[in-house]
């Protein structure tokens, strides 16, 4: 049984999916030789600690209850630097102005050589060649499968299962919350406006959605693909973004008509990256439903590879967290 | 630079697919590191060998006009066993019955201690269990993606990507000219006799189509998919097959009106292993048109994860291949 020592920063809903994972797949965790200790949970207004494991159960409890985990006054910098452990699991809140909390914690994970796994977009989005050489200059691992498409794999498989495959683009829809207000809007003939206040009321839209319908998180996500999968040193400056606000219900019907759809369309290759509406054929497999993600890898050998799955929610996406801490620490 | 001798055992679409694609990526392979020598190419007449490298262009060339590369009287087992070489790339054709040539090539790679890539199904839907074992035991690599959907990556994706998420069943079209049939019966109105025609005259349907057309090929990849990503030990006999054959045009039009197509589907899971015509909602990932191919993998944790892909062709097929062979020598 190898021992895989954590500390789970931000405790948000990702953070807490990350926790929820771990209770969940102990026993299979444990099936495949590797049992993963939480040596401390941080959140924003302290921590939990223990060298020996913190409990996950309580932690989630007393967040629920409480509103935080903090019983000591630490940071994720100071629980870095002062607590042993091999994996910082970073999981706070996506800055794409400053980085947050966040790119402190990475470059001080790499700094004191341990591994990072994150969901967070931010620093990704801001300095990505900086922290991919903190990492290499450390040895350590850096995986990031969680920032792009939650469940929905793509820069593993475009750069593991696609290896030797020479890749021209990648094209897809990147946001669940427009693909669900552009999906209702066609199907409801409802404005933009009254599907936007629907989306807030089921929590599948913030409560301020400006990130979301102006393109900004999937222009984060296309930067984040430009550099990990097309070796480009892109920050979110060389998107060209247009979002989905001004859409009609009128222009929805019309392309529907015309047998398209009109979806909120991220492509990046090594020339250009850009986000904008762009018409769909109805029948064709980008034309995804709802809250689903969809990305088209166009390859040079093999044609169009299409993944499809679920862009958003906790456990899907600490499901795309535990993959990648199996991919660094499993035997395989 | 690192140098991967190996040899092309089988050289009919597929393995002369592979040697197209090598000649294709020399560059790439090189700018990752990697040398590829092909040191021996075999068919059912003969081999040519060269220890220092074949020359692959005059190989296709001579293939395509004097109909074999034979020079030497060699088997695939005798160049295993007399050339020193890493990498079998076993590419003779799928036979079930027996596995062929094939099951031996790989036994004897195994026995000599070479890795193996290859996409041949019948030694893998006979002998699953007795090959892993050898090629455990020779502590040989062993990879073979490019047996089950061409160029749409699912074993290496299931295995390696969702590694941590365990997947509870998979479902798709792993058979390129069924889905063909069937869609253009629907879009043409026209008899499944007449259908199979024109797909023999594209060359999309074989001389002899029962293979496909009666689920055969696809109940063979299921098996693949059940040993290798549900850890079942199954052979042919363990799955339940329903082909194409009976499928009327006015049936196919009935269900479209009420909004389904109908899909040659194979699932397997822990449980069953079945391929039978199933109806699909229109708009359902699943639902893809033409030559492609789709699996739909069902996740704990992260629901359902479609990917898409070209089931066929000898480049794409040879992509998977490639990707098998950069996953096993790489430096990643």
């Amino acid at each position: 049984m190898k021992t895989v020592r954590c500390s789970i920063l931000g405790f948000g809903a990702i953070g807490q999916g990350v926790a929820e994972v771990l209770l969940m797949k102990k026993e299979y965790l444990e099936s495949i030789g590797l049992e993963v200790l939480v040596v401390a949970v941080v959140d924003s207004k302290g921590a939990t600690v223990n060298p020996e494991g913190v409990d996950l159960a309580d932690c989630l409890a007393r967040k629920r209850t409480v509103g935080t985990v903090a019983i000591e006054k630490l940071t994720g910098v100071e629980i870095i630097r002062s607590i042993a452990h091999e994996l910082v699991i970073e999981t706070t809140p996506t800055n794409i102005v400053t980085g947050g909390v966040g790119l402190q914690n990475m470059f001080t994970a790499f700094e004191t050589g341990k591994d990072v796994v994150t969901s967070n977009k931010g620093p990704l989005t801001l300095k990505y060649r900086e922290l991919m050489e903190a990492a290499k200059a450390a040895g350590s691992n850096f995986r990031f499968e969680a920032t792009v498409g939650g469940s929905m794999p793509v820069i593993n498989l475009a750069n593991e299962v696609l290896a030797g495959n020479q890749l021209k683009s990648i094209k897809g829809i990147l946001n669940g919350t427009c693909n669900y207000i552009l999906t209702r809007m066609l199907e409801e003939r409802a404005s933009y406006k009254d599907i936007l206040t629907e989306s807030m009321e089921l929590g599948i839209a913030e409560t301020d959605p400006t990130y979301d319908v102006e393109g900004i998180d999937t222009a984060c996500k296309l930067v984040i693909l430009a550099n990990a999968i097309f070796g480009r040193d892109a920050t979110y400056k060389d998107v060209e973004v247009t979002g989905i606000t001004k859409i009609t219900p009128e222009a929805l019907e019309m392309a529907y008509e015309r047998g398209h759809v009109i979806k909120l369309i991220g492509e990046v290759s090594r020339e250009r990256i850009h986000v904008a509406p762009r018409l769909v054929p109805i029948n064709h497999p980008l034309a995804v439903r709802g809250i689903l993600n969809v990305a088209s890898i166009d390859t040079e050998l093999a044609g169009e590879i299409t993944v499809t799955g679920k862009g958003a929610g906790p456990i899907e996406t600490a499901s795309a967290v535990l993959s990648d801490l199996v991919a660094i620490y499993g035997n395989r």
